[in-house]
């Protein structure tokens, strides 16, 4: 099926959303274009696992790039993860990667089962940019990347096996987000989710998660959310993992990084007073 | 009535709500104290109303106090306002003033109309400051601040005639909040708010939006919340008025002033960018 | 776009669908054809401001004359004041008075914004009606009237900027009703109704609230609905207006005029009784 | 257990409330007063089953006395056709007769089931009334009557093993009738309602409905609201009874009798279009 | 209307619902098909009604015919019940047999009416055989049965004046099934259930309640479901009615009768503990 | 706090929960006394994790013991991880285990925290049998087991750190019990919940789930249930664990033991087809 391009209006439709567009259509973080360029798969999500204290040591001149190779070693276990738990996926199923950035996971998710992967962003510098990458792996018959709006993506009703946001569902709202998830999955289908979002239990929206949200113009949503949207629209948890604590040593090791972009110390704060967690969800559409 | 005090654990409930006393507690910021001088009425909301430009011109050793006055006279004005939505009043009734910072729309209310008025306020410094303020003015008989929460205030239910936030509504969550307020006022009441809320139909949280809430600690909702909250627990709207134009002034006098705080510009660049607008909603307890 | 005619089975429902029809499909009330008469501008709404007392002095042969075209006045006041909470309209824009009778305030409407404005009507003497008045303005290029019902138009998803009910809503199901502008609005289009509706304060519908219902078949809902059936449709208020005060001088004139129905007491009665506010609201579509 | 009098501000709390209070304080209709005289059952309610056609020929004289009594007959049997619905009521069980007028239906069940049955009325002269014919009777250690409001009866929660309304539903938001409801009754208690309701298939509120609605200052609810609030408070119906057709008779001998009210019209007119059902509901507490 | 064939996998969804079809595809109960060789009405459903003790009297050789012919008069005057609550239905409409068995409730609607019936089943034997059934009557111009899942028949907006259920809906979600019926169901169309529902006042579901799920492998709901679900789709009933005594005698009967297959006993239990019922519901769509 | 014992009366309030009282007042399963006697920790739940295959193996005359050991070992394992999920608990925290059965995890929760912790049931055996436990232990003046139910235990309002439901949550309406333990729990408590739930991405309760439901009067829900009924309650999920693949060798070893009750193939069955999960939910009250 070819996906008929929309025109921006259509993928744009608020101010709020164009400012993301912008943003990310100029973002030329060196974190995560230099992280890709280590093996060409470009993320745009953090990383898990303890890091290997040795990057640090040994020669200065190369200790900059073993750091680097670590951090996108440590994001790309992450991806692993997620796709971990998409459960059984088949040759013959489609995948969405909501929210896809430069497109990394979703090469992964194709060299892992070898279906058809979707991505859609609504910045069109990052949709040119990996379908790039997939014309140079030679998946670009599978692996195809679309200027869409994950609200409103015009795939066709129940084709989907699998989605998932990776990192990228704090510029929704999760009603409309998981209303249409809803439409698109196949019954059976499975939802992963990995996000950031601040702690009902210490109560509002902290100062440091206040900052982050201002870093990226995102609205970092309480973990209460995504469970009351999910319960809205037919996505059953199956699993629930708190990457919190396998998430810290990433933040530690890129706050001593030349990559470091400022933003570290609010997301170890907000992760250390326990005002913000780092959450797996996986859930099936019924 | 004597409201018997409560401890600060039963009052302070999470980390968040902690932070944010912490902060009111230690807060000095000249904007509030400066102004609050001029006549003894110590407001902790913004203003309304053209200013009089002559106030920057004339005599450059008086002009700061010229700007002092003029910012603290369209404050008041706000408040004018804020109590001109009350309905009628009488001197038997009772009114809440929810989230009363240092206590001054108290004063003037029971100024205009008589009545006993309580204040809560979760910052115990601006509860023992307003407290003072009352006995010096000699109201404290019928003026009252108390170290409460907002959300659980522990007043009888059905007792109150009135109810307003004065710009404290973003530091709780409304549905909880219009709960307690749908309890407390009698059938009949009213409830008046003045708030700053960002714009759903701009989208998410804009930039400087997010800026205002690290700023505050707060968690500004979406104008949308409000009306929902309302609908959700019996309170109706009878006037509903859209301040942001009135407010740009204030603002903009303010910027030019010694007592500037730096959160003017955010203010500024939101209002104008249409993203967050200054409203007040007058609804009715059925 | 062409809207093709609907038979009449498909507009009219329900067997009190076809009652309402038929009232106004015979109607021909002088307060509505005489005061039309003035200036081609035929209203079935209201009026609001203070009428000119000099019209009940002087001579007496024109006296009636004089009542007649302030009564007028006082209704083409009424829609101007809707029409200045549309927002911005623009001469590419699209809008729709829903419930439009015999077309005044489309009229008005396209006269100001220059743009394409639909009516809707559930009765077909009052479209053919309409329809004549905009040939003879040579306006039916841009304003058409249709014989449609409002609650399933046919209209197409999004197109529109701008709906209006002036005086209308008392016919239908709220819910219904907005889950049909929903779908019609653009993202950040704008919602202006202008409705007497029953004071939840005072309790139930009052006895001249049931009169008011009987002399036009109708049903006034409590003000609550319409708060409650916008906060389930995305429909966010900015303005909401109580015009109880400014429309009783239209009605105590009218009480006084040769075109009186019989129905300007109960108006009068509820409205000074507090059991009925006329009342003005502008919602954005989120 | 003593009830506690309310006082009149706690039972009367809307000018809709007072109205209606007002109303049946001063009402003394010949329909309720004579047929009442008959056997000292004094009932608010309509009748239901054939007339005997024979009172109406014979002896001019007393055809109106048979009329009177054929009436009454034909309300105490809607009456017992409520008891049956009530389930097995045993002696120590203890009843709500809610809305219970001039007292019939309460002395009835007493004298069926031998239990306590409590009266409530917003009318303060049927109150006085009704207490005064149990204590005629007899009963008044068992059958008593008090001055309160339905929705917030002040019995204790979970006593009542049953509670039905005989035509009083009308006056009261049926959420919050049920919610009061659920309140008293026991689990596997039973609600019995006896009412008037307007037909949703047919569409609004006929004009004959309004004018019912205007005869009593009440405010009729669609059929839809019956089960909607029901569904909403945990009571489950178990058997729904289409009376329409049974009751058409008693209004048609009503409407030829000197106790016509003018009522009859508008009831004749709206059972035999349509538009109006009159049903029986019984529904379990869960 | 042709209804162009599913295919199997669009019929049956979930594994859940292959396992019925599958029960139902071998399922070859005498009970089901030595009653319908009596003349050729197929049933899936149980009886109601008194039988005639005769019956199990007089000579020993014809007795099982005699019991078998009772039964089945029982269980078709059950379907005439059903049918009796459809309302008046006009040989210009058309109905839905949802879940059809084997076809003998649509032979007998397409009898008394004359109008078209289509009926859908996820058994395709079931399907096959009720349209072999149809061509032999000659009616199958009128009478259709399709391998369709009742969630999603496939069948036109608004285009059916009566939809039924007998004995069908403990298979499939509530809320599902009337979403779909409020979507087929003209304004006003008729939609009535003949099911065995758990009472919710004895609580959850009872040991011999699930020994019926097991036996069927279906899932009993309770009674409290059909109203919520109901009252969530617009579906307003009209009666109610308790058949859990007049279904008793059917099942002592068939508990003596050769075609017993062992379930008479959990049901005649489940009866008579109060713990199920046997209820009919006719609702209108509005 | 002394806990006042309740009326069984209002311990068992339906038909149901005294059939549930009954069976568990005389259950007398091996599974469960023995088990038990290894080490005085009896539990009423499964085990999770490998079993040491060499208890299959070696001498006749102990093989049982062996196996009974093994088995009582991951019944154990299965209490500790439950208990590893209720988060830091401190002494003076006071936990609840709902539905306690024989009291095993209480003591074990006690052993590890230190605090006090109460047990209820609505067995008034299982509650004797596990306070002659805790004395035996001498843990009385710590842990206590009380005769009530779980829907309305009588415990204080935000007194419990701690609540868990080691399967026992199948006897009861989860948004009943999820509002209790809402209202139970303090701000930030946590709620752990162990329980066997049926798939809905297979659709409805498969043959072999209402088997269980029959064997143990219960009622199984389905997986979405749980989150729900959370959702609604203010239960946030911070962990899902699906513990099927580990449950199956308790079930497997289970089956082949002396203390099999018949129960082992149902279990296995719709654990390996799919249908039930085994599944752990940790999550915090809001």
């Amino acid at each position: 099926m070819t996906i008929t391009p929309d025109a921006p209006a259509q993928v744009l439709r608020t101010a709020y959303q164009k400012a993301v567009a912008d943003y990310w259509n100029s973002e030329k973080d060196p974190v995560n274009l230099r992280l890709g360029d280590v093996d060409g798969l470009y993320h745009h999500h953090y990383g898990i696992g303890d890091y290997d204290p040795s990057v640090l040591e040994g020669p200065e001149e190369t200790r900059e790039a073993r750091i680097i190779e670590e951090l996108h070693r440590l994001e790309s276990a992450q991806a692993d993860v997620l796709l971990d738990h998409l459960g059984p996926i088949e040759p013959g199923h489609r995948l969405l990667d909501a929210g896809c950035g430069r497109g990394g996971t979703s090469i992964m998710a194709n060299a892992r089962f070898g279906c058809q992967v979707d991505g859609v962003s609504i910045s069109e510098s990052q949709v040119e940019f990996a379908n790039a990458q997939a014309r140079k792996r030679g998946v670009d018959d599978k692996v195809r990347y679309h200027f869409r709006n994950m609200l409103d993506t015009g795939l066709p009703t129940g084709a989907l096996q699998g989605i998932w946001n990776n990192e990228s569902t704090m510029y929704v709202d999760l009603f409309e987000l998981f209303a249409e998830y809803s439409r698109l999955l196949a019954h059976g289908g499975r939802y992963v989710v990995i996000t950031g979002c601040y702690n009902d239990v210490t109560g509002g929206r902290s100062k440091a998660v206040s900052r982050i949200d201002e870093h990226y113009t995102c609205n970092i949503h309480p973990r209460s959310a995504y469970f009351k949207a999910m319960a809205a629209n037919g996505l059953v948890p199956i699993n629930v993992v708190d990457l919190t604590a396998p998430t810290i040593p990433y933040w530690e090791l890129r706050a001593r990084s030349s990559v470091a972009t400022g933003i570290e110390e609010p997301f170890l704060t907000a992760y250390r007073e326990g005002s913000f967690h780092y959450l797996l969800i996986a859930a099936d559409r019924i």
